[in-house]
C-alpha cells in the first residue's frame, strides 16, 4: 500500500506573510532543466502549435490576424522567471500568482477586473486526477482566462488534454470558431470526466473486496478497505469544489462564457454531480463492506469458540473420569470388577452423546 | 447472490471528447437483428398502432389529420442509423443524442429551444426499475417531447407501459383528448409506481431477514443483509433524481404541460416522495437489523464462553486433584486410608457445588 | 413480539393505471355487513346526530336552516356504492377518491378548485395512531372539507374523536359557533395529541429496557430494543408529514380557515413539533441503550474470559506437574524422597500464589 | 444513578379536549399550603417588593405613579384560583393559560393582540435548568409580558433570578430606567447563563470518565457514560428551542423590546449559541469516549485470551506427553532407560522454548 | 498525554449579572508585574513602534500628523486599570469590554454605532491557535476597530503577528498606505493561516497512527487516536466561527473595509474554508482509523482463538486417550498386547492429521 502523505492536502501558508505575490518579486533564476512551455494559436481557419523557447520574444509579438485564441501551456512551476514574464504581460493579479505557485489550493473561481483584452479576468484552480499505476495522481492546474488568451499552469508534464489538442488541430473543426470560454469548458470537462476512469478502478476494487469479505478472507482485506475508504474521502474532497467551480462559472455573469457554452457547462455540471454521486455511493458501499466484515469476524469467532467449547465440554469431563480411575487410592471402586472398562467406555459414550444432543438443541451444529 | 457490477453505475465518459453527438456523425451501419421500432398515433377519435419497418418513409409522412399525438418507441440502441434519422427529423440536440446513447446517465430534465412544432423541446432521462427473477433490473429510458411528438428510447424490449398502451387503445378514452404532456406524465408515473412492487419485494425480504436474525440464524444472513442494504442504496440513488425530474417538470414553465397535467404531476411527485420515504425507512431498518445481529452475535458468544468457562472451572480443579492422587510419590497422603475415595468423591462434589453456587450468584445460569 | 408487516407501509400502486378514480367507475355492490355512516349537523343553537341508513335520501335533503356544519363520518371503505354517492354529491376530485380508497397514503393536503359551497375544496389525509393492546394501531383518515360540509373516511369503526363529539353536543358550546375549518382543526389536533399517549407507552418501555440493560439482563432485551427502535422509526415516518399537513394548512391561503382558527392551528403545529421532538429523543435514547448494551456485553465477556483464564492458568501448570510425577519412568526423581509430597504441595501453592499476585497486578481481580 | 422519568418529557395532552383554558373555567379551590405570590414594582426612582397576601385587593389597585414596571412572580401552579384572577385581570389568552398549567411545554414565544396597556401581548415559555445535588433540575417558567406588567409563573419556589432582584433593588440602578422588555431579557439571560454551570459539571464528569476509561477501569464506567450521554441529549432538547425563543424575540417586531434591549438580546443569543455549541461538543466527546471504551474492551479481551492461549499452548502438549508416559502399556518405550526422565524434561523445555519463540514472533509478548 | 481541561471551553457567565462591564466599574488596581502595552503608529511615510509606559499621557496625545493608523497591543488582561483607560478613551461598548475580559468567548463580529473617528465601531473576537510543544495552545484575541485606531487584547505575550510587524516596519511598504481595515485583515489572516501548521502536525500524527494500527500495534494507539479525535473536535469548534467572522466582515457594510481589502478578505475566507475542510477530512480519517482498529482487534482475536482451539482440539482428545490407558482397571484392553504403544502412537497421529485436515478445510491455517 502506498500512503499519500497527508500533510500534502494543503499548502502550508506562512502566517502573516504579505498576501499575493507580485510578478516583480518573483526570483528571476531559471531552473537547470528548462520548463516546457508551448502554445496553440487558432482561429476559425488557422492553427499553430509549437513549443516556446524564447519567451520574451514570443510575448512581445501579438496574436497574428486570423487567430482568435492563444492558449499557452506551462508544464512545471520551477521557472519563476517565465511565470513573472507571463504575469507581467497578462497582468495577472498578485493573489492569482500566489495561488498558482503555492500548491495545492482548493479548486475555485476568482473574478478580477479586466479592462483590457490582454488582461486576465477569470482565474480558475482545478485539481486534475489521473490514474497512474493504479494510484490516483493529483495535480493542480491553474487556468487564467482573458478575452483571447488562455494560460494553463500544470505541476508537471502529462495531462488529460491531448484529445482536446487533437480536436483543435482538425481542419474545419467547430471548436476553432469558439472563443476562450469554450476552451475553458473543454479543459474543465476533460478534467471532470477523467474521474470516471478512476471511479471504474474503485468500482472494480470494491467488487473484489466485497467478494473477498463475503467469502471470509478477512485477513488482508481490512487494510485494503481502509485504504479505499480513505482514498474515496480524498477524491470527494477534490471533486466537491470542482462542482462548485462549474456552478459558479454557470451562474456568474462574465464576458467570457457565451450562451451556447453555458449549455455545455450544464452538461459538465451534470457530470460533476454524477461523479460526486458515485463517489458517495462507493463510500457508503465501502462503509457497508467494513461493517459486514465486522459481523463476519464476529460470526467466525463464534464458530471458532463453538468448536473449542464442544471439544472441551466433551473431553474434559471424561478425561476427569479417566483421571479418577488412574488414582492410586487403595479403595477406588470397581477397579477389579470384570467389565469395568466396558462400563467406563459406555459411560464416556453416554456423556458424549448427551453433550452432542445438548449442543444440537442449542443449534450449535 | 447476484452482484450487480459496480462499474455500470455510470457511463465512463471519454475525457476531452467533443461534447454531444451530432446526428450526422452517427455510424450508419444497421445491426444484424433489427431494433424494434413502433409507433402509436392517436387523437380524440382516432388510434393507430403498428411497428415501423420502413423508417425513412414513415418519417417523411406527416401525422394524419384527426391525430394529435405521435408516440414513437425505440427498443434498443444498436441501430444508430435509425437514431440518426429520428434525430435529424425531430432536430434532437447533439447533447441529447449523446445522453441517449451513453448509458447510464443520471435522471434529469433538459429544456432545448423549440421553435417549430416538430422540434423536440424537452428531454427527459429516467431510470426504469423492474423486478425480474427477484433481482432489480434497471434500464434507462430517454423521453423526447415535442408539441405533438413523443420519442421514447429504451435499452431493450419489455417495459412497464403496457397498461398505458391499453388505456390509449380504449375507444373514447379521455387519455386521447390530452396531448404529449399528459402522455409524458403517464409514462413517468408508471416508471415511478413500478418501484412499489420492488419495495414490496424488499419489504418481504427484510421481514424474513429480521425474523431469521431474531431467531439467531446468524450464519448466512450476514451476506444477505449486506446485499439488501447495497441494493437499497442503489435504488435510492436512482429514485432520488427521478423525484427531481418530476419536480422540475412541475416548476419549470414550458408549453407542453397543461394546468390539468400539473395536478397529475403533483400526484406523481407524491408517489416519488413516498417511494423515497419507504426506501429510507427500509435502509434504516436494514441498518437496525445489522446492528441487532451484531449484538446477538455478541450475546451468543457470551453464552458459548459461559458454557466453556463453567465446564473448565468445574472439571479442571478436580482433574488436578485426581492427577495428584495418581502420582507415584511414596508419601502421597491418604492413599491407603479406608474411605479415601469417598472423601475424594465428596470433595469433588463439594467443589462442583461451590462453583455452581458461585456461577449462580453471577447470574450465569 | 408482533411484527407489523412491512409491505403495508404503502399502497402498491398499479403502474400505468389511469390516475384518479371517478365516482362513476366505482363498483356499486354493497358489502354484506353494512358500513357505519353517521352524521352530526350543528349550528350555534342546533344539534342533530344520528346514523344514516338511507344515504340517497339523506344526501337529497339539504342542511336544515339554523345549521351551519354537516359532518358525515364513514367508518369503513368497503361500501364503494356509498362512497360513489358521496363523491358525486360533493363533487370529490377523482384523485381524492383514489387516495381515500388506496390505503395507506402519505399524509398530505390537497387543494381543489371549489366554486360551489357544496363542492369539496380541501382534501386532507392523516394517519391516526392508537395504542391497542400495547401495540400501535394505525388507521388512515381522509378529511374532505367544503364550505359547510365535512366528510371523514375511516378504515374501521373506533376513533379518537369521541371527546370532540361530546364538545359539539354540549348546549351553548362555542364550538358550534365555528365553521368546518375549526372542526378540521379539532379533528387533526385530536389525531396529533393522541400520539402523546403512545409516546408515554414508549417512554415507559425505554425506561424498563434501560434498567434491564444496565442491570445486565442482556438476554431477551436485544430483540425488544430492536422492536422499539423499529416502531419509533415507523412512528416518525407518520408524524413527520402530519407536521407538514398542519404547516400547509396554516400557510396556504384558503377560505375555510379563519384567523382565529389559525391561532389554534399554531398550537396544533407546536404539538406536532413536540411529538416529533420526543420521537427523535426516544430514537436517540434507544440507540444509546443499544450501544451501551454492546459495551456491557463486551465487558461481561471480559469477565467470563478472565474467570476461565485464571482457572486455566493456575491449574493447567500444576496439573502438568502432577502428571509428571504420575509417569512410569524408572528414574523420575524424588519419588521416594520423604517429604516429596509436601514439597510438591508447597510448589503448587507457590505457583498458585505467584499467579494470583500476577493477576492482581494486571488488575484482574 | 438517578433516572429522570422519561414520560415527563412532555405534557400528555388529552386528545380532543377543547383548546385553551379560559380563566372562567379554572377551579376556584385554593390549595392547603398557599402558593407564594410576590411582586416587585419599580420606576426610575422607586422600588417596592413584597409578598402578595390579598390578591384580589392587590389586583384592584393600579400601579402607583412613579412606577413603570410591575413584576408579579407566582411560585407554584396549585392555586388555580389565583391564576384565574391574574388571567382575568391581565386578559391572558386561553391558550396561554393552558400552556402555563400543562407542564412541560416546549420553549416558545407567542404573540397575542394587545390593545390595552394592561393586556398581555407576548407570552414566553422557558425551561429553567438548575444543578441540585449534581442532578439537573428542570422547571418550566412562563413569562407574560404587557406594556408595564410582567407575570412569571414558576413550578416551585427557588429560581436563578435573585441577582436580578438585587440589581433592581440597588438605588439609582440603570435597570430601573428600563421597561418590561429589558426585564424579560434579564430573566431569559439568567436562565440561559445558568446552563454554563451545568455544563461545567458535565465537563468535569467527562474529564473523569475519560481518564477512567483510558486507565482501563471499564467496569462501572459504562453505565455512567450512558447516563451522561442521555442527560446531554435532554439538555440539548431544552436549550435548542430556547435559542429559537431569543431569536424570535429579536426578529419579531413588537412594542416591548427597545433597540437598546435588542443589543442585549443579541448577547443572550450568543450565549445560547455557545451553550448549544458546548453541549454538542460534549455529546461528541461522550460518544468518542464510549467508542474508545469499546476498543479498549476489545484490546483487553485480546490480552486475556493471549494469556490463556499461551498457557494452554505450552502446557497442554507437555501434559499430553506426561500422560503418555503414565500409561500402563507394557511396551511404552523408554520407561526403563536411564536418563529417560532427563530426556523428558529436556523435551518439555524444548517445546516450551519453541512455543515462546513462536509467540514472540507473533508479537504476543 | 496532556488533557486540555474541558471546563475551559467557555466562560462560566454568572447568571443574572448586569450585561456588559462599563469602564467606570473596572477595578483600578494595577497588577504587580505590569502588563506589556505597546503601540505601532504608521502612515505612508512614517513609522513609530514602542512600548507604552505612561498610558494616561500616551492616550492624551493625539496621532501625530503624517500617521494614519495607531495600533495598540495589550498583552495580558490583568491590568484592568489600563483597560478602563483605553475603553474610556476609545468609547468601547460595555458589552465589548465584558467579552474582552470574560474568556473564552466564541469568535464573532459585533458592530457598534461609531459617530466619532475615535470611537470603536467594529469589535471582533478571534481564537488564535499556536502549536507549543506539540500541543495546541489557544488564546483569545479581541480586536477593536476604529477609523484610525486598532486595539488588540491578547491573553499573554507571544503571538503570530511578528511577520506583520516586520512588514509594517519596511520603509515604503504598501501596507502603510492602507488603513485599519487592511490591518485587521492581515491580523485575522495570520490567525487563520497559523492553523495550517497545526494541521501539518495532526497530518503527521495521523500518518503515524495509521501505520501503527495497520501494523497491528494496537496497544497504546487507542488512547492516542482518542486524543487526536478530541483535539480535532475542539479545533473545528474554534475555526468554524472564525469562518463566520470573515464571512460577516465581507458581507456586512461598514466603513472600515475598502473594496481592495474585500478582495483580500475573500482570500482569507478561502483559507478558513480550506482549514475547515482539512479538519473535517482529518476527523473522518481519524474515525476511519478507529474503526479499522476495531476490525483489526477482532481479526487478531480470531487468530488468537484459532491457535488456542487448534491446540486444544488436537491435544485434549489424545490426552484423554493417554488418560484412559493410565487407568488402573484390571481389564483395560490391550495393555499387554505387543505393539500396543505403536498402535496408540499411530492413533494419536491419525487423530492429529484428521484435525489438521479439518482445520485446513475450514481455512484456519
Amino acid at each position: 500500500m502506498i500512503h499519500k502523505p497527508l500533510a500534502k492536502l494543503f499548502h502550508r501558508a506562512k502566517p502573516g506573510r504579505r498576501p499575493g505575490i507580485s510578478h516583480t518579486e518573483l526570483p528571476t533564476t531559471t531552473p537547470a532543466t528548462p520548463v516546457e512551455i508551448s502554445h496553440i494559436d487558432y482561429g476559425p481557419d488557422t492553427f499553430t502549435s509549437q513549443p516556446i523557447t524564447d519567451l520574451p520574444a514570443f510575448l512581445a509579438t501579438p496574436l497574428p490576424p486570423g487567430f482568435t485564441v492563444r492558449w499557452i501551456n506551462i508544464c512545471g512551476l520551477a521557472d519563476t522567471n517565465a511565470i513573472a514574464q507571463l504575469a507581467s504581460r497578462y497582468q495577472l493579479h498578485a493573489l492569482a500568482v500566489e495561488d498558482i505557485l503555492h500548491i495545492p489550493q482548493r479548486p475555485k473561481v476568482e473574478t478580477f477586473p479586466a479592462d483590457t483584452p490582454d488582461r486576465v479576468g477569470l482565474f480558475i484552480i482545478a485539481q486534475m486526477n489521473r490514474l497512474i499505476d493504479n494510484a490516483v495522481d493529483t495535480e493542480q492546474v491553474s487556468i487564467c482566462l482573458g478575452a483571447n488568451t488562455l494560460l494553463t499552469f500544470q505541476q508537471r508534464p502529462g495531462d488529460v488534454w491531448d484529445p482536446i489538442r487533437e480536436r483543435i488541430k482538425l481542419p474545419g473543426a467547430r471548436f476553432r470558431q469558439r472563443k476562450t470560454g469554450y476552451l475553458t469548458y473543454a479543459l474543465l470537462d476533460a478534467v471532470i470526466d477523467h474521474n470516471f476512469s478512476i471511479l471504474e478502478h474503485y468500482g472494480n476494487t470494491l467488487e473484489s473486496l466485497e467478494s473477498q469479505v463475503l467469502e471470509g478472507n478477512a485477513q488482508n482485506v481490512t487494510a485494503h478497505i481502509h485504504q479505499v475508504r480513505r482514498e474515496l474521502l480524498l477524491l470527494r474532497r477534490q471533486v466537491w469544489p470542482m462542482r462548485e467551480v462549474v456552478h459558479t462559472l454557470q451562474r456568474e455573469d462574465n464576458d467570457y462564457i457565451s450562451d451556447e457554452t453555458q449549455l455545455f457547462l450544464r452538461d459538465a455540471y451534470d457530470h460533476a454531480v454524477q461523479v460526486l454521486d458515485v463517489v458517495e455511493t462507493y463510500r457508503e458501499m465501502a462503509g457497508g463492506i467494513a461493517e459486514t466484515q465486522m459481523t463476519i469476524v464476529g460470526n467466525r469467532m463464534n464458530e471458532i469458540m463453538k468448536t473449542l467449547t464442544m471439544v472441551a465440554a466433551v473431553f474434559i469431563p471424561i478425561s476427569f473420569l479417566a483421571g479418577v480411575f488412574g488414582m492410586n487410592f487403595d479403595d477406588v471402586p470397581g477397579l477389579h470388577f470384570p467389565g469395568a472398562f466396558t462400563t467406563f467406555a459406555l459411560t464416556c459414550t453416554a456423556i458424549t452423546a448427551a453433550m452432542a444432543i445438548w449442543f444440537r438443541r442449542k443449534g450449535w451444529w
